[in-house]
């Protein structure tokens, strides 16, 4: 047959500068290099693009019109390139309602069995799949629609102050303005007294104000302003209850909808107790649990629940089939670490690495044979212990039949791969290069390769493993000769501490633990040992929200307006005290959620960089000329913008199979702008041109202009150079967005003693640029600040002053302190999971 | 690696009973049998259909709800099955707009040539391709909005018969009943004579009568019924033009459409002259053409004015680029017999095996790797000449790393397989067993097999091939002890002869023909030699039509009523004349076009054998009690049917790459009844179960239903024993679909001279059943009519009493008889491509 390769020729997409490269087939080729350098646009952007035109523009010609819109890459020729499959971080928004057990089938599963194989109450009537499940007609709760939770009004929540009289506003929740002295007058016209503190009021005329369903229709004679006439008016009387829920229900206002949700208290809702079930479906048993139980448990719990019935012959007994089925699936996640998760656990609360690792192992069961499936930082989110169980699936989704191509930083994954494709050598413009293709060991004679000091350095394998030790000793001595870290720093005295006491949240039960103040620590643990957590109790504790309220993230709010109604959110309740937060005067939590849900935000909007520029080109005689503001050089406004897109540069092209589509809009071929707009120049260059700047070119262009300069040095320092100003928020990754938050933190000007919260901030990175990454952090904490990360990567941990190590396992088996102390402490403490990696950390780090 | 082979097991689709199979991947496998022994079921059915699931389940796991929801294959498991593509000729409706340079991806090149190589008028602005397309605003002519033509009324068509006056209905295109009536007495009021005849009338009147755009308001005094009482109104007056302009445009009403469409004349559009381009797109030209003009060259034409341009450097020059890409995607087009369409040939007036092999061709540059084809009898339509040529382009496709799967009767095709799937051994439930899997050779040890005798018959090459000759000599010993075909009758007398005189349509071109009636006639010749214009010719002739009106298959029309528009359709209009159609009575024309267009039509409501069974219900003593008329057993009436969805049994799921799929309707579950309906019971059986019978299995339950059985009967004895009684018109293949035809026809009770023209009846059968078909139609001739046949299948040419010949080549090289006569002396006639294959089937026949 023919050439066990994917041939690619002259591929050009973003910086790819007409590269040339052979991939085999069946095989797990890694591609590496420093963010930016342009593995993904190789292997997204060129490789996956392109093998799934071909396949779509096949099986539906009647597409070909849409997908000519899309576009194919740029690219001369690739040969042998089988279909894509994608498990990518970025731009793969879970649904509000999908949960682990929709994204592994695991819950269709659970339902059949229910169906099936349940014990029924005596004379019930066998339901089918569908009534098990919350999100179907036949299995929704009638009274909560299957959300679990309704939404309602209490007499605490209405009126606020019942000190205050209805005149004096006690009922909060009325609307402003006329309508709410409509009202008033009602009541008064009513006979009820408007004068005397709501809470003076009889018990019934209380509950009827608040809560009637009735609408009486009065005539009212206003009593407004004296000089003002009057006429009487027929009013109709509406309760405060019926007003917030239609509001809430039905305005086409965004605003007004949240305005009113501030009135509402959600609770579990009465008939389904939460569980969101039909009665007739949680009366349903199996194994002495109703199918709301079974979900709510860890999967390895389930997965043990199960276990006794798939001895039976599975010919005969539905409930042995099913069984098998579900274990089946479950042994897969449990190897990936992913054990702890249960069934009904909401997707919007996973990592985006726990996600792609769910989907990972969900294709393990697909039968998929022949495609390329391509990754994205598979690693992201997981231990050094749990890699060998992530090389494990990726060998039998190869065995099975499959390639596999990674953009991965995780040098211990680089190092066993089949093949490595090593882009670069730097950035942007600077990259764009294959540098080496072929087996790992041949990097060792690229010297221009940044990857190439990271990969000798990386011994290939665990601790215990018994891997390439013929190498060894070749590569530790290369190694020192180019591995160039930091001085193993002495750790630094903290300013003060964090007191945790007796916390509970998820795993964590009854906690105590210790947080060094002014000094870098470093949180780490197996997945799901509780460390997420553990930053959730402090930022929760930190926002004043112990045993209620909520904790948010501000930055994340800064992001486009919400279109959806906002339900009071629940909020991370944690019990438990945490002492010591009077030291700290601000706490900036850094996550990985997007800067913005559309492609209307961007990392200039973000920033507070285009700003800047927006004056700039205002300040343009041209502009001044006329009439130009600052508001028309944004897509934001009407007057600027393309009308066509409405200045977003795209238009949505609907192909189901490739959600999120965009092609660039036919008339302004994605400027976003009006041409009269595009008429304005600043130094020659339109707005349209400026947002297509990369951050490092813009740092040139815009250095004199001050307002932006700092910005953009401030994303240079976190390694974010290569990033276009007008990039859209859903095409960054989790660790670019976390970056860019970081990023505009760094350029303001700070006073007092902050507390930064990071969850992985390596994620994403190259080992080099983590380096770059880490300097700045280590640079806040110099200037009296406090860093608490997440972190898996151990060269990250080796160089923090303090170590809290959680485990030993994840879910109910984590949740506890298993070691604390400096790096070194840590590495050799008995009994954790951690110590060996980070001992051979701290190894790599002395011996450079 | 893994295996070479999809391994299926367990598969229980339809009528498959557990079939275990392995299938080599790398190859191309042919799966043989009888009509309704399960090949589709097992290459469609299963293994796309399975293959299919699983990558879109993998690419788009938020549709796996509705991926659900259509449901998996039976089958227990495959491995090792690659992504698939299917082309298959049944279900894909071809959409008006789209033709062979859509299907093809040519208009796309020649558009991109025009815009970036064509010549401008001085001054002219560049267009971009889009501009090209008449189906873009941005290239459609404005004034025919891209149709090329327009349908306007004339004074001939709204006034057919100028004799008469306005009272005495002059103005056909009114409006019936109230509204003519006043249409009237508003002319009256005008001061119109509306008693003198039409043609006295002054012109200028006449103009504006009909023509006018003005809506004059009247007092009209109403002149009717004397002893009535009137009352004067104010009444509007339209002219007939414009109500006919109208009504077509925006009536919701289909009928009322159709009406009025007989008063519309459409002609070529004035400003664009049918080219539906707009002027600027027009004005553009590539060698000397506009695009239109390039269009409508035959593609070999096409190519050969583009090769000139194909050797200049294609990095430089955009026409040199274009050109090359045009004509290498040409030359896979001519390869495959098809060099002799247009660019702009509209895809509904392909033939589906055309179709389908342009797809295929096209699948040649679609750059697929590892993936498998599973194809539909593409051997369709194909001379034995062609087949050569089709081997090659599924060699070069396996070639490029791809399995491909044939559901395939040719047995020259079978014989060249790698492997052969022999399903069997009869239809339905006698079927669904795999008789052999394995080298064809090997089918020589399977006694059982319908497809052994007919493969051993096959000599496995060309007339002048050499491959396979080591085992010819033991081929044609084994051929003679088992084919056991019809002996080579004698040649009947025929009644009398058609003389086509000096006739011309497509590239028939003056030509002058006989065909004698009375005896069976098979024309011959490769694609495109003109077999189809013949016949088309016949049958225009037939109806009155030589030099104006339409042709029309009256069976076609009983489908579905037509929900678009009827615009009066394009007549095959011919040149010439046809003498000796007064011998004959009646014209039955069966083609290949879907018996209906939605699942609402199926095989018993288009036989009217449906109305004997629902009768046969009505007058159950139940259905009496209750008061269920025949009407209430119709899924097209609202009493009986399932409200949920509407009598279809099935719901329409939204899955954009797999177009129309269908899932059980969740509320009757396919039974398309409500469940009053589904109490009544004949004989045991509900409508719904005796719809679910196969046309064997009701022959047999409604033998004593004389109405019933005639048509069940028919339809056994054309090869449809296996099919259900309920299958939807929309899964009925071409040939199904006219063999359904042919039976509603032999169910009829004859009289008089018949002509029936039947196009390539022999497509998607099994050798065995079309033997079995051809007795049919022989007894029809035995009967006294004449039938006349274009086939490709050299033993029913062989069979035949005449064969006329047309060639020698497709398009302007055919068009002419190169031989004609008795089959022997067409076998022998110099010159005839079919000469030798025809031999050879003749051979086969005497030497059995
Ligand atoms: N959609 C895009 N449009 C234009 N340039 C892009 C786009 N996506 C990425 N780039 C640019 O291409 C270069 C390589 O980026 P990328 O392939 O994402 O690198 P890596 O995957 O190695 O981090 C960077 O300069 C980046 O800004
Ligand atoms: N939002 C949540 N709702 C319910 N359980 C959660 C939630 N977040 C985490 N958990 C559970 O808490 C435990 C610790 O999880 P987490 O703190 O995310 O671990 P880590 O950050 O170490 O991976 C796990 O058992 C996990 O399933
Ligand atoms: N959609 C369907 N539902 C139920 N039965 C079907 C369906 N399609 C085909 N069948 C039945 O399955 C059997 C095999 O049909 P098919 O696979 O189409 O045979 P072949 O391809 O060999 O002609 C026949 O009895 C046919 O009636
Ligand atoms: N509807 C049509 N419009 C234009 N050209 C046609 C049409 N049908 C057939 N032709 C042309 O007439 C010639 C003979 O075609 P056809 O009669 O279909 O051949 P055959 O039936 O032998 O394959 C071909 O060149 C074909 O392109
Ligand atoms: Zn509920
Ligand atoms: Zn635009
Ligand atoms: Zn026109
Ligand atoms: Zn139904």
């Amino acid at each position: 047959m023919s050439h066990p390769f994917v041939q690619v020729r002259g591929a050009r997409e973003h910086n790819l500068r007409r590269v040339d490269v052979d991939l085999p087939r069946d095989a797990l080729v890694v591609f590496t290099g420093v963010s930016g350098s342009g593995k993904s646009s190789l292997a997204f952007g060129t490789l996956y693009a392109e093998a799934q035109r071909r396949y779509f523009e096949s099986v539906a010609p009647y597409a070909r019109r849409l997908l000519n819109q899309v576009g194919a890459p740029a690219v001369d020729e690739i040969t042998g390139l089988p279909p894509a499959v994608a498990l990518e971080q970025r731009r793969s928004a879970p649904t509000a309602r999908s949960s682990v057990g929709t994204v592994t089938a695991v819950s269709n599963s659970l339902r059949m069995l229910f169906s099936r194989a349940g014990r029924y109450p005596a004379g019930a009537e066998r339901l089918d799949s569908d009534s098990f499940s919350p999100n179907t007609a036949a299995g929704a709760c009638p009274t909560c629609h299957g959300l679990g939770r309704i939404h309602e009004v209490s007499e605490e929540s209405l009126v606020p102050d019942p000190s205050l009289s209805i005149r004096q506003g006690a009922i909060a929740a009325w609307p402003g303005a006329w309508q709410g002295k409509n009202l008033r007058d009602i009541l008064a016209a009513l006979g009820h007294d408007i004068d005397r503190p709501w809470r003076e009021l009889p018990a019934a005329d209380r509950q009827w104000i608040l809560f009637t369903d009735e609408q009486p229709v009065v005539t009212v004679h206003p009593e407004r302003e004296a000089h003002r006439i009057h006429r009487p008016y027929q009013g109709t009387y509406m309760s405060a209850r019926r007003y917030v829920l239609h509001t809430f229900a039905d305005s086409k206002s965004a605003g007004l909808r949240r305005r009113v949700s501030r009135f509402l208290v959600s609770s579990d809702c009465p008939v389904c107790g939460g569980r969101r079930l039909r009665p007739e479906a949680l009366a349903v048993t199996f194994a002495g649990m109703d199918i709301a139980a079974a979900a709510a448990l860890p999967l390895s719990e389930l997965s043990a629940l199960l276990r006794p019935f798939t001895g039976q012959n599975a010919d005969e007994s539905p409930a042995a089939a099913l069984s098998q089925d579900l274990v089946g699936r479950i042994e897969v996640l449990t190897e990936l670490g992913l054990g702890y998760l249960s069934t009904d656990r909401p997707t919007p609360s996973l990592s985006s690495g726990e996600l792609q690792r769910l989907r990972l192992a969900t294709q393990l069961r697909s039968g998929l044979f022949g495609v390329v499936y391509v990754l994205d930082e598979p690693s992201a989110g997981l231990h050094p212990a749990d890699t060998e169980a992530l090389m494990t699936v990726l060998r039998r989704l190869k065995e099975s039949g499959n390639s596999l191509f990674l953009v991965e930083h995780d040098m211990a994954i680089a190092a066993r791969a089949d093949w490595i494709v090593d882009v670069g050598p730097a950035a942007g413009e600077h990259g764009g290069r294959v540098l080496y293709s072929g087996p790992p060991d041949g990097l060792t004679a690229v010297p221009e390769s940044a990857t190439r000091r990271y990969l000798l350095a990386e011994d290939g394998a665990a601790p215990d493993g018994e891997a390439r030790e013929a190498c060894e000793a070749r590569k530790t001595r290369e190694a020192r000769e180019t591995h160039e870290s930091r001085e193993p720093h002495q750790a630094r005295t903290p300013s003060g501490t964090l007191r945790l006491r007796d916390v509970t949240l998820h795993n964590l039960r009854g906690l105590d633990a210790e947080l060094p103040l002014g000094v870098f620590t470093a949180v780490t643990g197996v997945s799901g040992s509780g460390k997420s957590s553990l930053l959730a109790v402090v930022a929760a504790a930190a926002e004043g929200v112990a045993d209620g309220g909520g904790t948010d993230d501000a930055a994340a709010d800064e992001g486009d307006g919400d279109e959806t109604a906002a339900v009071p959110e629940q909020a991370q309740r944690f019990r438990g005290t945490v002492e010591g937060l009077e030291a700290v005067d601000r706490l900036v939590r850094v996550d990985q959620k997007p800067i913005g849900r559309t492609p209307r935000s961007n990392l200039a909007t973000y920033t507070g960089l285009f700003d800047a520029v927006r004056k700039a080109f205002a300040a343009t005689d041209e502009a001044r000329a006329r009439g130009y503001t600052a508001g028309r050089f944004s897509f934001n406004v009407a007057s600027g913008r393309c009308p066509t897109c409405q200045g977003e540069g795209f238009i949505a092209v609907e192909l189901l199979f490739l959600p999120g589509t965009y092609s660039p809009c036919p008339d302004c071929k994605g400027a976003r702008y009006n041409p009269e707009t595009l008429e304005i120049s600043y130094r020659g260059a339109t707005i349209a041109e400026v947002l297509d700047l990369t951050v490092d070119a813009a740092a040139e262009f815009l250095a004199d202009l001050p307002a932006a300069a700092r910005g953009l040095t401030a994303l240079q320092q976190v390694g974010l150079g290569y990033l276009r100003l007008g990039q859209p928020a859903t095409e960054l990754s989790g660790g670019e967005a976390q970056r860019i938050k970081l990023a505009s933190e760094l350029q303001r000007s700070r006073r007092g003693h902050t507390l930064y919260l990071l969850d992985e901030p390596s994620t994403g990175l190259h080992p080099a640029d983590t380096e770059v990454l880490m300097e700045q952090l280590h640079r806040l904490v110099a200037a009296g600040s406090t860093v608490i990360v997440v972190e898996h990567d151990m060269a990250v941990a080796a160089g923090a002053d303090h170590v809290v190590d959680l485990g030993p396992g994840g879910g109910a088996e984590g949740g506890r302190v298993v070691a604390a102390g400096t790096p070194a402490a840590v590495a050799s403490a008995p009994g954790s999971v951690t110590g060996p990696y980070l001992a051979r950390a701290l190894g790599r780090v002395r011996r450079s």
